[in-house]
């Protein structure tokens, strides 16, 4: 792994993303009772991970949607939430190969914890890490599962080359996790992403073209955690922004690609009017770009399976732009 | 276990469901090229299993579409079968919990049957028999899986205590794992149900009524074969007739249930007119119908899990009915 | 027009659908603060009209959902409902060709009690009268229309040949509206159909097969009322069990088809957990199959366009039914 | 009205969007087969009309889809393109309140064109033109909808203020009907707009502030010709394209816009990969990018309604970005 450039988040490189503030964090941890733990393996020819987002009181089931932006994935979990319009455990993040390992010791984790549990609904999404990783190997065990479910904290997480986003790339650079978040009247929007597209990397309308990265998937898992007290079908309307949002930093939406995004809020009690939601959809919508910016800006050139090489968006580059 | 009942189809008990004419086995393996392989586990508080529908030709992709009756289940695959309108692995029904260890086995299977593989979307499909199973221990290992795959035959399969319905409950009585065809002009069309839902038992608009079992989940899986030239949306057509179908047997379509169904073709070129979809969708009912039917008829008494008993239903009060 | 039976509801007849009490008048407008309205056309070719449902208060919206079981149908309004997961507007159905006609004959009846408004949805549903209709004539003019709303009672509606029925046949014999209800701990459930599909009909489980109706269209319109304290999302479950109902009386799906479901609630506030939804789906599936046989047996053998004549069902036929 | 400035299309002042060749029109007509027709309604407070696009051979029907952005609008026919995945007739679109009136004079139109027609899905798209036509007067008639539909040429339509687009706004501008075409390998695709909708104007990543036009709705409708040999599964692909494509503009996707996209192909004979479509899925968002673009630049300041004025953006400021 060659990684001269020292990570930065984009607003370090003096790029600001829309208009509204973020929370003190600028991550999805900003909304209250939300946690973030990764697991990340490296080196052996593997670059993968594990990201978990735990919101504390996922077992009495929380208010949540899917938007599906391009269904080439395998998201573990779907129906069930479309059609309870909740979630009731974490939600896992991963590499493509590795999706049913890890949801099943997430099952595992979830039933030593319930002890009457004999029906689970894990959440689980994936994007496909092969280009760095050696997929077909399925690295991931337990006990990386366990570990990133129990090293969940509500600090800043760790971004660019972590977790699920240890070996991913996006608009030919390479890419990984990132958030951000801002701040409403009434409450928090923060997002996480594993950023995983093709297209030609876009910051703030400037376009930044780059060779494409010949990998065997293309995809983006995005989860939007709010404290907002919305319903599930409003909570499906911020998830398809969050998709639209992908076109801001110039996803070109291709057809192999699984675009998913996650909506939940840790607020049972839903009392927003859906003419209010202009601002909350304008949260996601500057939350999903700077938490895609930040996917790309903090991660690191990365040499990985077949000796493939990813390099960082050079940040003289973003910071010439403006 | 005790079953003094020896297993009967329903036809054999006189009763003829619908009037379009049955293929030779009356199976879903009536269905050119489409096999069906099941691995049974008993014993020790375990009544479950792995019941495999294997078209020859999966990996060059079939086309397939997914209905959902009641979302509250763990249906593996569903959103890339949405977008992309084909499924390209084997079909698989399992417990539960075991969903995901089975999925991560299956993937295994494919990989070393493709080389070249770096992503895949298994469908898994469940149900919950954990009143009879002792489901939170998960038994179900790579072997299981790979034998259910291996063995698939073109023959009648087992049904009624057999693979993934080995611990299945349904409409009060022990169900299980039930097939039926029918023939038209221009093909076959082919079904597999895994039963374990709740109501009243209705034969031919008669019902049988029964204590309810108490299960910890409801939930029915249906797959529909056939080698009629229809595409995905077509097939999706097809689908929702089999969540309909299941009113005739009495389900009642229980908030808990998780109640999908899958079809797919064989045939590539789709040629069929929508208005001329009447026969098919009339053959889709009557098999799921008579397929239900034969998952009950064909179960034996089973004690299982915490000695939980369920009763196969008598046959006699079957016959007695007409 | 020739019709010696007196119109008898189908409990009248001996029948008892389900095992829920029903309420007083049996009928949709059990509802508090849901009347219904009619305008029936007869005469020179003609068997069409309108039917409205109208809550008290669906100016300030009210929660509710659309299922669609086969979407061979005009439906105005869905996609809006889809979104915002409410009515803004009384609810019309009405012969297939005058859908648009009748809508606009509708919005001028909203502008005009709403001198602000400039976007308004108005929920118009159809079936296709054609067999007894001169429907390429669309004779409904917007008095009719507004006569359907301007007269909406809390009575019992009319049922069989009135408004929306007075042209429509279902299951081989002549039918129409028909209304049911159904009361439970924490509210009620009511039902109006206008029915007009294939199938054979079928009465507590036995079959009254009849030579069927060559109509050009064949379809079911179903409006489910509540005041239950349900969500969007949770009324969509609801209304999907009303198409499921279908099947209970014969119905065969047919590809042609429009058998949609909108379910709405006076009830504004949210409370109701989904692991309480089996009584209230029993209580419209129950109210369904009650509402479907209503709107036959109220009906009249009716002599209409081009001479084609549809016969009521016998009542005798039921009664020795039992 | 004002308009001192000539309206140009977008290419006209020096900006080309993407990469891909436009057809020999840069229009919808590119697509052989397919033609346009508008009736423009000004003068005393009313800025509407109508537009229709018209394939040639509607009656035997195309295979098509409808994407849903955001679902606050009247589109109607929905649910049955949704169902069979063809469009049986033309596509109008209009403003809000005129929707079921020109849906019932497009019903005249087609029976006059086919005898024997009983049953018919028409499509019609609406936006809000409110801020500039009296849209409670509901003044287009019959004779004007005939009108745009007899008039149907495949000829470079009007752009910018004409038709459905006489009234409309977007991103703080007057705006109005937009349109433009990509020429692939195996055929063409072709957009039309009815652009109305909120955010900022972007012009190839550059904003364009302008202060908010205070509309009573928000929408915009796309429709995408193609005479590719794609199936509906595959067109209802493109039309999500479409709507992702919206973001490039500026579109803030607000809560009260309805936002939808039809696509169709003129080609009945499916046989296109779905691996193949990258360049089917860049066409669209190419031609939907410049198609609202042009919707804007061909557009003159309006003054109608209550004396409200929208400005055309003046071209200068355009020219100045590059």
């Amino acid at each position: 792994m060659v990684g001269m450039q020292t990570p930065r988040r984009v607003r370090e490189l003096g790029i600001t993303v829309g208009t509204l503030p973020t929370g003190p964090l600028n991550a999805i941890t900003d909304v209250a009772g939300v946690r973030v733990g990764q697991t990340t393996l490296t080196g052996d020819g593997v670059n993968t991970g594990v990201t978990a987002i735990v919101p504390d009181d996922y077992a009495g089931t929380l208010p949540a949607a899917i938007a599906v932006g391009n269904g080439y994935g395998k998201l573990v979990g779907s129906t069930q939430v479309d059609e309870l319009g909740v979630i009731e455990t974490p939600i896992l993040l991963t590499g493509t190969l590795s999706t049913f390992r890890v949801a099943d010791a997430f099952v595992t984790w979830l039933l030593a914890r319930d002890p009457s549990a004999t029906s689970l609904n894990p959440i689980v999404g994936e994007t496909n890490d092969g280009h760095l990783s050696d997929i077909r190997r399925r690295p991931i065990t337990p006990t990386h599962v366990h570990a990133a479910l129990d090293s969940a904290s509500p600090t800043l997480p760790l971004e660019g080359c972590a977790g699920a986003g240890t070996g991913t790339c996006a608009l030919g650079f390479k890419a990984g996790i990132g958030t951000s978040s801002r701040v409403l009247d009434r409450g928090t929007v923060g997002v996480l992403v594993q950023a995983n597209f093709s297209g030609v990397l876009t910051v703030l309308g400037k376009q930044l073209p780059a060779e494409p990265i010949d990998a065997d998937g293309n995809s983006c898992m995005i989860v939007v955690a709010t404290d907002l007290p919305l319903d599930s079908r409003q909570l499906g309307r911020l998830a398809r922004r969050a998709i639209f949002a992908m076109s801001r930093v110039g996803s070109d939406y291709s057809p192999g690609s699984g675009d998913y995004a996650i909506a939940f809020t840790t607020n049972r009690t839903p009392t927003y009017a859906d003419r209010d939601l202009r601002t909350p959809f304008q949260a996601v919508m500057e939350s999903v770009e700077e938490a895609l910016l930040n996917s790309l800006t903090m991660a690191q050139t990365t040499t990985g399976h077949q000796n493939h090489t990813a390099h960082a968006v050079p940040h003289e580059r973003i910071q010439n732009l403006t």
